[in-house]
């Protein structure tokens, strides 16, 4: 779907020249458009990182009850949610902002700090969506490229100061490659950030990471906006409910530039039930490591390399160059097996797989055989 | 909550001069902020103009069956609930964008519009919520005053033109007073649109307005969005799903700067069930129609004058200054009433009154007397 500006009508509105410029490629096509694109429905989801685990039954009844009252608009501060993720947490409600998920609060952070050509620096292959969001806010990536199939801290911290940079952006575990660096490592990074710069560590995936993971949360650095979801571990990507945790003079600055009212209620009800359920989180960080381990015995019997993972999905090396994942990636859409793979270079080499539940690794088991079969021929 | 930039931490990230500049005001205080301070919970919630009749069994059974499955994100490019809003209005899907209620949509609307300073025309008292985005995007309001508690159409026309606007709003009906102009004052606006001016038509009440009150539409003029919502006469507040109608080439500008994935799965899913209702909808209306009747009489029972509304709220005049509106709000509040007010010069002798259920006006019937002999006195 292009849309060059010169293709409006001459009595159309005008248009701001950054949106005139942005190209009109969206940062993620959804399985549905897949599915409609195939003309056939996917017999397995394991390209989005969603986890078919489901949310705590509890979040679910919450959910269920909260729908007959869905008339009423939710809180527009989050007051109860907020108040649960801040003692869950250690830190105050006042340090905490809920959003849209984490992708809406990517984009309030944009907006907040970002004029037109600052510069932010992310790796090459991280999170489209993030850079979707520096893009409309008129910022200009600088981008590191992976080290050893990690995001490289050491390049990053290096780029922003050499660049001046306003935003750098980390994800630990990082998506697409399921690779993490332990909490010393990042706590450096943190220590040496220099005046003016933020840090937006997007830990979305951090639930289902090994112990030690994320650093300590302070709340009184100004600098680093740490950022979570339910949509991950806790199995409610469909609700959309994410949240950023940082200094609260800077936190408040997002009440200027946010949808007060973008919240939906049964969500909001759904996700503060599912954080009050820890042990049933819990067990679906337990059956998620369970998956991952079954993704990569499907590989090794495939002989490809699957890479290690601290995320719900796993990166597995087709042992080729890009083409040949890209074929692979083909013939499993074909053959009803939603997954999806990174595109940038050296990662592309890569297929990812989402952890799912036995019946949809069973189907993925039988699918790739012939899909790497195909692909070789 | 103000928020000084000078208060920030000398550390602190760098903030966009823009958003520095921000009132830190929020739009609208919710009802359970209020209740809190109060500390007590409200005994009737007429004051968010949402619809306690509640949405169809339809769209509550469709939502509890989503519950479950809430762990998938919804569809980003909404293709059901699109292709259903198109064949309502006899338009092409291409032609529908779906949003986190018609408040992100206006964000969107004038994030894609708007340059620094860019010059926008609105009444001065409507809906606070498009000023915030104005303000966001860096636009400059051009506030006309409302002329016998409607929205001054010739005005508003002239001030645009004089003013070489970007985007002109009009809500039709309208809030905070519930007025509307039949369809062809409002097409007779849109024929004398001067070239690449945008008209922002906010259609969130009209469901509840008589029959011809929305002009048709016509989804080959690209200087018309149509905005509308199920959180009003549909019941579906906390939903948070809004849609545009407009011409599809500028309609696509969206996709550039919106959330792809912002739109929850089960308020989706309930809008969809909602839309194909419509009996429902229908005795909603004529519901939310005896409740309008019902505090036209309470208000007159009072000896208050009760103003022709075409939305799911009566504005009520108190006849006498706006301290004394102020004070009658203040005292219905305290009793347990939650209601709201204009603001705006000589809209603000007014409350205004949501349509809620017999036990809701019964609560109001009752606080009503005293709160007014004690706003006397």
């Amino acid at each position: 779907m292009k849309t060059a500006l010169t293709d409006l009508p001459p009595n159309a509105p005008r248009i701001a020249a950054l949106v005139a410029a942005l190209p009109s490629s969206v940062p993620f096509t959804g399985p549905e458009s897949l599915e409609r694109g195939l003309g056939a429905k996917f017999r397995a989801r394991l390209g989005a990182n969603e986890s078919s685990f489901g949310p705590s039954p509890r979040a679910i009844a919450a959910m269920r009850d909260a729908a007959a009252r869905n008339w009423m608009y939710a809180d527009p501060t989050s007051h109860d949610l907020r108040q649960a993720i801040a003692e869950h947490h250690g830190v105050m409600a006042a340090d905490v902002v809920v959003g849209e998920g984490i992708d809406g609060l990517l984009g309030l952070a944009c907006k907040i700090v970002l004029e037109a050509g600052s510069v932010v620096v992310t790796s090459d292959g991280a999170y489209p969506t993030f850079n979707f969001h520096v893009a409309v806010a008129g910022g200009r990536l600088v981008k590191v490229p992976y080290r050893d199939d990690r995001e490289d801290i050491p390049s990053l911290l290096e780029r922003a100061k050499a660049e001046d940079a306003r935003i750098l952006y980390l994800s630990n575990p990082d998506n697409p490659m399921g690779s993490w660096w332990p909490a010393d490592d990042v706590q450096r990074l943190i220590d040496a950030l220099p005046p003016g710069l933020l840090l937006l560590l997007d830990e979305a995936y951090v639930d289902t990471a090994p112990p030690g993971t994320a650093p300590a949360i302070d709340a009184n650095n100004p600098q680093v906006v740490r950022l979570r979801t339910f949509s991950k571990a806790y199995g409610l990507a469909g609700a959309r409910i994410g949240y950023a945790i940082g200094e609260r003079r800077f936190m408040a600055l997002f009440d200027k530039v946010r949808n007060h009212y973008g919240i939906n209620r049964v969500g909001q009800i759904g996700a503060l039930a599912a954080l009050q359920d820890q042990d049933y989180l819990a067990d679906a960080v337990a059956r998620i490591a369970r998956a991952r381990d079954r993704i990569g015995d499907i590989a090794r019997a495939n002989s490809l390399q699957p890479l290690p993972s601290a995320t719900n999905f796993v990166a597995i090396d087709c042992g080729r160059d890009a083409d040949y994942a890209t074929r692979v990636l083909g013939r499993l859409l074909g053959a009803g097996v939603f997954i999806r793979k990174p595109t940038a270079a050296r990662l592309d080499r890569c297929i990812r797989v989402s952890c799912g539940s036995d019946a949809e690794l069973d189907i993925l088991a039988a699918a790739l055989p012939a899909a790497l079969a195909a692909a070789r021929s």
